[in-house]
C-alpha cells in the first residue's frame, strides 16, 4: 500500500482554497498509485480557527466543502481530511457543539468520521472552549489493513515518556488492543525550539512501547503568532525513524507499507541545528503573516542595533530584500555608528533605506508640551517621546504605502518593559518578541558563520536604546546572560524569587526583575502578535491579569 | 440561624489584604451573632486570577493564607471561603492540577473542602485551563441544618430555564435528593447589561423547581476588563425574592433562617434601571482599574465629541472631578464648537483642562515625511497622523505625571476600525469600548435627565472625527442605529451576511460592515483592555484570528 503525507500550509478560514490544494495533491497522488492520503488536523480550515468556530455559517460551509471534496476526490484514493464537525444533539446532552474531526473519504463518500479525544486546554490551546471529547477508538480498514487514527494531542499522553499523565487515558492503548497494523497521528503542532526532537523521541518511545508503526503528519506554515514547522515523520514498530519530511515548507511525500513496515521512497530529510531551525521558523513566520494578510512589502526602523539588524535580515529572507524598506531615524542622542552600522547592514542585505532625523519633530513636541511640562526634568516621558515619534513616522509610511510594519523588540526587553508602548512596539507583527536577547546574539553569530551579514560592530558594541546621552541597556539591567536566565525561570518555569535566589542569583536583581515583569503587563497586553518560539511566550497563551498585587 | 453575605471586592492576587478584609467582616459578623459567613467564589485571590494560577508559590501562599485565616477566625463562626486547591496526585491520574474550591472553616479549622463541578470554558472563561471538575455532591451540616454548596456555574445549567443543557448534569438535583434545607451559590459572575434580571429569574425558577431556598452571593468590583456587579440575593423555596444587596459596591448583610424560610433584616435593595446600572458599572470599572493599578488621577483627550464627553463624566464620577485632566488638542480641521463644547463640558463637570493645538507638530511631521510622501495625496496616513500626535501628547503627559490615560473609543467604531491604532486608541483602559454608539447617546441623554451635564450641542451635532475638512462619520458609515443593529448581529449573534440581509438590511452595507469588522482585527488585538458590558465584547473573550480569509 502507498500512503501520501500532505504536509499542508492552509490559510485559516480559506475553505475553498484549502480544499483545492488538497484536491490537487489528491489527484497527483492517485495518479502515482497512492491508496491513502493523509492531511493534518483541521486541514480544511487550518489550525487554529479559534472563534471562527463559533459562527454557524462557517461550520456549515466547512461541511459543504468537505462533501464537495469527497465528490471530487479520485475514485480509487482514500483520504483523511481534518474538519470541525457539528455535535448533533449537543444541547440535549449538555455537550460542546463541535468535534475536532477527521473524515475518511472513500469511494467519493464521507465513509467515517473520527473525533479527537484529548483536547489540549493550556498555553495557546483552547480546545475545550469549542470541542467535545470524542468516543474511542478511532480506526478503519483499507485493503485489509487495519489503521488506527489519532489526532495530535491524542498521542501526547504517554505517561512512561513524560513521567506523568496529562489525561486519564492514552488512546493508542485501545488501538493496540484492537491489533491495528499501524496508527496515524494527524497534527497541527506548533514549533518551539527543540520540539521536533521531542516529537521524534516521544513517538519512538510510543511505537516501541505499543509495538506499532506511527505516521506523524504535521501542519506547516504560520498563522498569526503560531509557526507550524511540519517535520512530518514515520517510525516503525522497532522505533526506527524511517522517514522525515523537511521542516518549514509545504511538502508531499509518499511512503510504502510492505511486510508490516514502512519504507521510504526518498532519503530522510535531515533535522536542522537549533539556530538554523529557529531562523527558518522566524522567516516562515514573517513570510506567512505578510502573505496571509495580503502584504507584499514590509518596513522597519533600523536603529543600528542588533534587534533591528536581525529582524531586517529575517524580513529580507522572508519577502525578498527588494521588498524591505529600512527607516533610519537618528536623534541628537544617536551615536555616529548607529547610522553607519545601519547603512552597512542595509548594504549587506540589499534593502532600501530612508533617513528621517527626528529632531525637528522632537522640538515641536517640546514646544507643545513646554507649558504642561514646565519645571519638570528630562525623564521617561521625554525618552518615550522619541520612540513614539519614530513609531508614528513608521506607521505613517506603513499607512501611506501599505507596507507591513514589523516591530523589532526581543523577549528580554518585552519581559521587563524596556520598550515603549505606541513607540518601538508599533507594528503588525513582532518578529522576535519570543526570542531572548542572548538568542538574538546567537542567531546573529550564526548568520555570520560564513560571511558577514550583520556588521560585526552591531554585535560587539554595548546595546543601547540611545534615548539619552551615553545611555546603555546595562545601566538599568543586569547582563543579558543573567537577565535571560532569571526571566526564563520566572516566565517559563514559574519559579518564585526565593527559588531563583537559591539558584545563585542576587536578591536585589531578582526582586527588581520580578517587579519589572509584573508591571510591564499593561504594555504586553497591547503588543503586536509575536511569533512564538518557546514553550511560554507572551501572547495568546499568556493570560496574566494587569490590575493585580501578587509578587 | 443568622447568615452574613459578604459581597466582597477583592484585588486579584492580594491574598494578604483580601484575607484581612474577610477576617474583619467575620469578627464583626460574629459579634452580631452570625453563625455562617458566605464569601464569593475564589474570595481569597479574587476572580479571575488567570495565569497566576500556574505559579506554584501562589497556590502555596493561598493555602497558607487560608490556614491562617482559619486560625484567626472567630471561634463560633463558620465560614465558606473561596480558594484554589491543589489537586493531589493530578499527575498520576492525568487530571488538571487545581480545583476551584470552597473551604468550610469551622472551629478554627478547615473542616471540609468543596470543589466546583461545572467549569465555564467559553467567552472570557477559561476554567478548564486550570481546574479539574470536582466530585459531587457538596454539602454540610451546621447546627442541624443541612446546607448545599454550589459554586457559580454549578447553578447555571437549569435546562428547563434555558431550554437546553450546557453540561450533562445539574448539581442541585443531587442536593435535592439529599434533602438539603437550602443551597448557597458562591459566585463571581461578571456584569453584562440585563444579567442581574437573568440571574434572579433563573434562580427563582430553580428554587421553585427544586423546592429549595437559594442564597446567591456575588463578587463585586472590577478586575481589568471584567466588572462584577454584586447584587447578591436570596430566594425562598416558593420563588419569592426575599433579599437583595445593592449592586456595584462592597456590602455585608445578614439574613435569618427561620422555619425553613429566609427572612431579611433590611429592605430589599431596588434594582437599577438599565442606563443607571450600565453607568454605575462603567464608573466602578474605571474606579477599580485605577485604584488596583495605583493611579489616583486620570487624563483623557476632549475632542468636543460625545464619546470623550461620556468618558470624562464617568472618570469624574469614578475618581473625583479634581483628579481628571482633559486635554484639548485642536487641529486646523477642528470646528469652533469642538473647543467650546469641550470647555463647556469641563466646566459642567468641574475638571481641569489644558489646550495644546497640534498644528505645529503636524507641520513638523509633514516636513519630515515630505520627501517620502512626495507625489501622494492627503489620505488615511495623514488622518492617522493627527490622531497619533494627539495620542503621543496624551501619553507624554501620562508618563510625566503618572496619570492613567483613559481611551474613549466606543464599540461601534472599534468594531469597524474607525479608530487609529497608536492614536486615539492609546490608553491604559478603554472605558466604553463595549458600549455601542447608540447606547453612548442613550447614556448621555440619561445623564442629562435632570440637569444638563453633557452640553446638548455635543449630543445633537452630527458626529465627526474632524480629521479632514467637513468630515462626518456618516460619510463612510451608515446611521448608527443601522450600524449597531448590523454589528450586534455579526458580533453577538454570529449571524451570516445572508441572515442579516434577510432581516431587512441593505446588502452593500452588510457586506461592507462585515468586511470592516474582519479587517480591523489587527487593531483590536492591540487595544487597551475594555470594560465588558455585553455578552460578546472584544477583548479576552474574543479570540479571532487576524491572518484569515473567512467571510
Amino acid at each position: 500500500m502507498k500512503i501520501t503525507i500532505a504536509q499542508l500550509n492552509p490559510t485559516i478560514g480559506d475553505l475553498r482554497n484549502n480544499a483545492e490544494t488538497i484536491l490537487t495533491i489528491a489527484i497527483e497522488a492517485a495518479n502515482n498509485g497512492t491508496n491513502l492520503l493523509l492531511t493534518p488536523e483541521l486541514s480544511l480550515c487550518g489550525y487554529p480557527p479559534r472563534d471562527l468556530l463559533l459562527k454557524p455559517e462557517f461550520i456549515d460551509a466547512m461541511r459543504s466543502e468537505l462533501e464537495q471534496l469527497a465528490a471530487d476526490f479520485p475514485e480509487n484514493l482514500s483520504g483523511l481530511i481534518g474538519f470541525a464537525e457539528r455535535n448533533q444533539n449537543a444541547e440535549e446532552k449538555g455537550e460542546k457543539p463541535l468535534y475536532n474531526s477527521i473524515a475518511l473519504i472513500q469511494n467519493n463518500q464521507i465513509k467515517q468520521v473520527f473525533h479527537k479525544h484529548l483536547l489540549p486546554t493550556y498555553d495557546v490551546f483552547d480546545e475545550a472552549r469549542y470541542f467535545q471529547s470524542g468516543e474511542l477508538p478511532n480506526h478503519f480498514k483499507l485493503n485489509g489493513i487495519h489503521i488506527g487514527v489519532t489526532i495530535c494531542e491524542d498521542l501526547w499522553n504517554d505517561e512512561e515518556f513524560w513521567g506523568k499523565r496529562a489525561y486519564s487515558m492514552n488512546p493508542i492503548a485501545d488501538l493496540t488492543a484492537l491489533n491495528v497494523d499501524f496508527t496515524v497521528n494527524l497534527s497541527a503542532s506548533p514549533y518551539t525550539i527543540g520540539k521536533q526532537r521531542i516529537r521524534e523521541r516521544m513517538l519512538t518511545h510510543t511505537a516501541i512501547r505499543f509495538d506499532q508503526p506511527i505516521i506523524y503528519v504535521n501542519q506547516v506554515g504560520a498563522n498569526d503568532d503560531l509557526i507550524f514547522d511540519g517535520g512530518s515523520f514515520v517510525v516503525n514498530r522497532d522505533g526506527i525513524l524511517c522517514d522525515r519530511v523537511p521542516q518549514m515548507k509545504a511538502y508531499n511525500h509518499t511512503i510504502c507499507w510492505e511486510n508490516q513496515r514502512f519504507v521510504s521512497t526518498e532519503p530522510i530529510a535531515p533535522t536542522l541545528d537549533q539556530s538554523a531551525e529557529l531562523y527558518a521558523a522566524l522567516v516562515l513566520g514573517v513570510q506567512d503573516y505578510a502573505r496571509k494578510c495580503g502584504f507584499k512589502q514590509a518596513l522597519l526602523g533600523l536603529s543600528g542595533g542588533i534587534d533591528s539588524a536581525l529582524v531586517a535580515t529575517i524580513a529580507a529572507d522572508a519577502l525578498g530584500a527588494e521588498n524591505i524598506l529600512g527607516i533610519l531615524m537618528p536623534s541628537p542622542y544617536s551615536s555616529d555608528h548607529s547610522i553607519s552600522d545601519a547603512k552597512q547592514l542595509a548594504q549587506n542585505l540589499g534593502i532600501k533605506t530612508q533617513t528621517t532625523p527626528i529632531e525637528p519633530v522632537m522640538k515641536s513636541y517640546d514646544e507643545s508640551l513646554a507649558e504642561i511640562f514646565s519645571g519638570t526634568e528630562f525623564g521617561i516621558a521625554e525618552e518615550n517621546l522619541q520612540s513614539r515619534i519614530r513609531g508614528t513616522l513608521l506607521m505613517g509610511i506603513s499607512n501611506k504605502f501599505n507596507y507591513l510594519l514589523i516591530t523589532t523588540g526581543n523577549k528580554s526587553e518585552i519581559a521587563v518593559g524596556y520598550c515603549t508602548l505606541y513607540g518601538d512596539m508599533n507594528g503588525g507583527l513582532a518578529a522576535i518578541a519570543d526570542v531572548p536577547k542572548t538568542k538574538v546574539y546567537a542567531l546573529c553569530e550564526w548568520l555570520n558563520r560564513t560571511t558577514e551579514v550583520i556588521p560585526s560592530n552591531i554585535i560587539t558594541k554595548p546595546p543601547s536604546a540611545e534615548l539619552k546621552p551615553g545611555q546603555l541597556d546595562q545601566d538599568s539591567l543586569p547582563d543579558y546572560e543573567i537577565l535571560d536566565d532569571i526571566l526564563d525561570r520566572i516566565v517559563q518555569n514559574h519559579e518564585s524569587p526565593d527559588q531563583i535566589i537559591a539558584a545563585g542569583h542576587d536578591r536585589t536583581i531578582v526582586e527588581k526583575i520580578s517587579r519589572l515583569v509584573k508591571i510591564a503587563e499593561f504594555k504586553r497586553r497591547q503588543s503586536a502578535p509575536g511569533l512564538k518560539v518557546t514553550d511560554r511566550a507572551f501572547g495568546t497563551g499568556w493570560r496574566m491579569p494587569i490590575a493585580q498585587r501578587w509578587g
